[in-house]
């Protein structure tokens, strides 16, 4: 088998790390498989380097910053093949540039256009572990670009997508996919398997264990990912196009509590009106998740919406200063509210499951003030302080903790 | 103009040296020059990088602590083009790989085959001033390769003539050549300027301001080059074919203290067994400087040589294991040795020169104990404890003190 795996900063934040990782692989290599692994930087090194850039320059120019940048993978690069061939083993670390990584103009926060994966297979024909920079690569007149938050999942599902690889191992300190954040919900259990969608569902919903860029790219060219820890050595969660348990309802639990709520009163109920709002906040970058209208009073509606707090004040000067043009009466908002989801691509089929969601909410007393569905999610926005209850509560009444022993 | 300029890692250590640097190139740029500015890596950057390679590895991989070592001079060279571009300047950084600074494959210690100067070119004819990453270049395999001890010297230079540059500037924390070394001689004089041999005769005495392999190059390729400090703004000594005043008997005086004397003695006097003693100590890669042989006796020679005193328990052991093919009698040893050199490309025409510096020893009772002469240099061997007094006579002989006055 070609397997792609990836390992995260705190995977090789120190020797030890270096070492384990190093060790992973080798044991990989040696199973009788071709091993590609992609690093990222060492531990804070980034923050550090960002921080290095921001006492030298105040409009820190984004060419110059991906060049500082890439530093940190390569060195992290250079060192786990060191260690790799102190273990023994014949590894080549390549950067960007050298495997091929092509990405379009956009410093800082690049996408890939396409893979050279020549130097690559070169180097696994002659039987080497290739280690290469996550997070970087380079554009067409040669500079160094770096690909942005979730950088180094996304190089590695690229990677194994070019290689056609059989399996694209992500890991990093935690030990897969959970029905529930198990620091908030205790019997959490862990997932055997999971589809991209639900994944994406998830990702977006707070769990920050697979990046919602690379599930998106693994569910385009159909790379089986992995979610694992470089620290045990127990197998993770299977993210892939169809799980084999279909029937499940629900796949997990996930929390948000960085939600705030405008809601736009006494608007003429005009479509058009809608649409100015959208546009007036988009033309601002701002990003909107929930939109839910009521239509309480004659030929007048309520639009509400969710932003993220940092985007809370913005939001409501732009409204408040366009209320005339929006034909609305006033505007109000909620700051310390949260979201509950539940994700799983067998709720389409299955009716009951918003109904028995609610009565989890109805069980705790816990005031809803927002919904939204989709075909593999319900959201729910509640107060803040009852996300830790919800949560609970939701991942109770779906029997979550007895997921894995079917 | 076309400048070249070089900042090593002492001038660009600390935001505060980056900025005084910036400063320094946009006052060369805004004066109506292209700069292009090779850059080292910030004060101990490098060492610290051996460092941590040295504890992922007992035996390190060369190929990979270049990849590794390589990301010093990258971070440097990108935040320097942050504070031009913050000072208000347009700069851009290059590292070895997109400056076309093309290498053999000898890891560590590469030598630039040739440099493809387009992008480069490129960037000056866009008023860009461009910063290149010193120390490293690329191979034919497109691996990053370093160049090893005064490599970015000889980035700074090899771009100066690929560039047809009108001067190469290498600033480091010294500002100048001096006549002697000034911690010994405290009235050393900085020199105005100086031929490459003598450059290169004064670099192998021990003065540490030009690497010779930089200064080889430039004279190579007759490359103007000047030493001089970042930290000031005065003009340091410039470096080329002729100098202006070409009767300069004495150009400086250097000491070296890493300096042990081994003498064969007793031996057949047949010029091949001169020549094996030089062949098995270079067998085993072991330098020779100064080279004596007396011949006080009937068909037996005393052959002595230098070298470094790390190399002396070796010579020693090597010359004895072969005390019986060398025909000779035996094998005595000094280890406390200094060496005292004049250099002066006028010296030749000379002959007064070496009795006036034997003079000099004479009048202080200083003891030589070897001696070797060149074109443009005499070197003394003496004992370690008398070098700063013979270096003050002979400065003080030749009235070097007095060198600029003229």
């Amino acid at each position: 088998m070609l397997i792609v795996q990836k390992y995260g900063g705190s995977s090789v934040a120190d020797t030890e790390g270096v070492y384990r990782v190093a060790r992973k692989i080798l044991n990989t290599y040696k199973s009788g498989n071709s091993v590609v692994a992609v690093v990222s930087a060492q531990g804070k090194t980034t923050d550090y380097l960002i921080k290095k850039s921001a006492e030298v320059a105040e409009e820190i120019n984004k060419r110059e910053l991906d060049v500082l940048l890439a530093t940190g993978e390569q060195q992290s690069m250079s060192l786990l093949s060191m260690a790799i061939k102190e273990l023994g083993g014949d590894a080549v670390s390549l950067t960007g540039n050298q495997a091929g990584i092509c990405t379009d103009d956009n410093y800082g926060s690049a996408r890939i256009k396409h893979i050279n994966p020549e130097r690559i297979k070169r180097e696994i024909d002659d039987n080497r572990i290739v280690i290469v920079a996550g997070f970087q690569g380079i554009n067409d007149i040669g500079d160094i670009t770096t690909l942005g938050r979730g950088g180094s999942d996304t190089t590695a599902v690229a990677l194994a997508a070019a290689l056609k690889a059989d399996r694209c191992d992500i890991y990093s300190d935690v030990d897969g996919i959970y029905t529930a954040d198990p620091r908030i919900v205790k019997n959490a259990s862990k997932l055997k398997e999971i589809t991209y969608d639900e994944m994406l569902e998830l990702a977006s919903l707070g769990a920050k264990v697979l990046h919602n860029r690379s599930v998106e790219m693994a569910k385009r060219y159909n790379v089986r990912m992995m979610s694992g820890s470089s620290f045990t050595d127990s197998i993770g969660t299977y993210v892939k196009e169809k799980c084999e348990v279909e029937d499940l309802y629900v796949r997990g639990v996930a929390g948000d509590k960085d939600v705030a709520i405008v809601t736009v009163t006494d608007m003429e109920d005009k479509s058009g009106n809608i649409y100015k709002i959208f546009d007036i906040l988009a033309k601002e970058k701002i990003s909107v998740d929930i939109i839910a209208q009521s239509n309480n009073k004659l030929n007048k509606a309520d639009i509400s919406f969710t932003v993220k707090r940092s985007e809370l004040k913005k939001s409501i000067k732009l409204i408040t200063e366009n209320l005339e043009r929006l034909e609305a009466g006033g505007v109000v908002f909620a700051d310390n509210c949260a979201k509950v989801s539940i994700v799983g691509a067998g709720m389409v089929n299955n009716p009951g499951v918003a109904a028995t969601m609610f009565e989890a909410m109805y069980d705790e007393n816990i005031k809803i003030h927002l919904i939204s569905t989709s075909e593999i999610k319900i959201s729910l926005v509640i107060d803040e302080d009852e996300l830790e209850t919800a949560l609970n509560a939701v991942h109770r009444k779906f029997k979550l903790h007895l997921i894995n022993e079917e």
